[in-house]
């Protein structure tokens, strides 16, 4: 981990232009909100189409070469997702050349543009254009090539797994078979760029309505926090475990602990501190 | 509302091409699952910018021309949020002649695409592959401009706020005042097309695994079901009405519920089968 946080670099296509005091250019920052992101949205332009695409995948940041890497550090986001096969394709095409980081000719593969959001707090004003969210978005922007090399894709699919529940990949059926490696594609997206805006604290108002002795007695202001919960787990039809195992329950519980508590001490953070890890 | 559901045509950039029997094209079924996503992710290429814009963003579903219409008819889409300044700019660049649905040339407006997702539970499977997430998933195409006419303009805010916490906007201070409308912007998308895709159940297994003693002793199957929860309301700094309001307390403790009880509910249902509203 170096001694100061390592930060994204700005370009025009990925700065923060309006409330700056809550844009956050550090990789550990964003890397966090996107690993704890269930679900990622991911655009690119496919050729002859009018609108860009736009689709949920489950992704996670990571180094095949360095494993050990904290988040703190150069990582690559790996995607996996089931509605991926115009974007598999496409990236099929960009994928001949491997990335040469000493050329000056743009990086190989295909441009995306990934983002994380989360909902942590309805922040409700007296004043309807003064209301907002608590909330954590980062972007990323980077190029996307089909990971063939079949370490690099068991790595990619064991942190998958263990992102949606910890320890999940060793307590299922391993290795995937033939069949199972040639039919799940992974792609590895080089960063490029990203950018984080966060945004924590109560409500605010303009001082005209915050003098208005009548409005502040009839209008309540606060903040309800949001948060991901996770129900008791459901037994699947040919399911022969009576318990439901530890590292699933514990991490369950936990889990939502951490969530529930981050969105009500997100209400009363400064707006613009640095998230939590 | 018409006998039968309306549907969006399918076009090749609109179209599900994997898993098809998770798509939807109905109008209601999308429009739903939109007004019901607390965040919206919209895409959209900039001139000049390697790579597309994802921003998040607050919106709703409605129809200015009449109000009183529901979700199956064809609506528009009001577009709200802060990290908006270069979608904007774009679009009011793309804003000076009104929409003529009677001519054969592209829409006016800004080409976007607008995506919103909800994690419904975590699909557990004997095998790291036949892991799933239960969701709900709708992209929405369509051409944005600004809106120009206040009364437009008051009533997608009034919608917009209200899709937050519903009867909040009239519990605030009204109207918005000459720089809180000026300062205000409001997009309106024109909607060409769209899709949903829907997965609800339990896990499912390959054959070969199924008939696996050992392995079925071994692995817990089944789904943790998902939902947004929110907590106990927190009074802001300059809070002087005591008590929660019932409109707030109240829709609190029933959207929880609901929440709660589709996660639940959706691992019963089949795959494919219809989202309830």
């Amino acid at each position: 981990m170096p001694l100061r946080e390592l930060q994204y670099p700005t370009e025009p296509y990925s700065k923060v232009n309006r409330l700056k005091d809550r844009a956050d250019y550090g990789l550990e920052t964003i890397h966090q909100i996107v690993n704890s992101c269930p679900m990622l949205h991911v655009s690119f332009q496919p050729p002859n189409s009018p609108f860009p695409a736009v689709l949920p995948m489950i992704g996670q940041m990571g180094s095949f070469d360095r494993p050990s890497a904290d988040l703190g550090e150069v990582l690559d986001l790996y995607l996996h997702g089931y509605v991926s096969s115009r974007i598999m394709n496409l990236t099929r095409n960009n994928n001949n050349k491997p990335q040469d980081s000493s050329s000056p000719s743009p990086p190989e593969g295909l441009p995306l543009t990934v983002a994380a959001t989360h909902v942590d707090g309805l922040v409700l004003a007296l004043t309807p254009n003064s209301h907002s969210y608590n909330y954590r978005s980062a972007v990323l922007f980077g190029h996307a090539t089909l990971v063939t090399d079949p370490a690099e894709k068991l790595y990619a699919m064991e942190l998958i797994t263990n992102s949606v529940v910890p320890q999940r990949w060793p307590n299922t059926r391993l290795p995937p078979n033939a069949a199972e490696m040639q039919s799940t594609s992974i792609l590895r997206v080089r960063i490029s760029n990203g950018s984080a805006k966060v945004r924590t604290g109560g409500p605010h108002d303009e001082r005209g309505d915050l003098e208005d002795e009548a409005l502040l007695e009839r209008v309540w202001t606060g903040v309800v926090p949001v948060y991901s919960a996770m129900g008791e787990p459901v037994a699947g039809g040919y399911n022969k475990v009576t318990e439901v195992p530890e590292y699933l329950e514990g991490w369950r519980k936990e889990a939502n602990k951490d969530a529930e508590e981050y969105a009500r001490e997100a209400v009363d953070k400064e707006v613009g501190k640095k998230v939590a890890a």
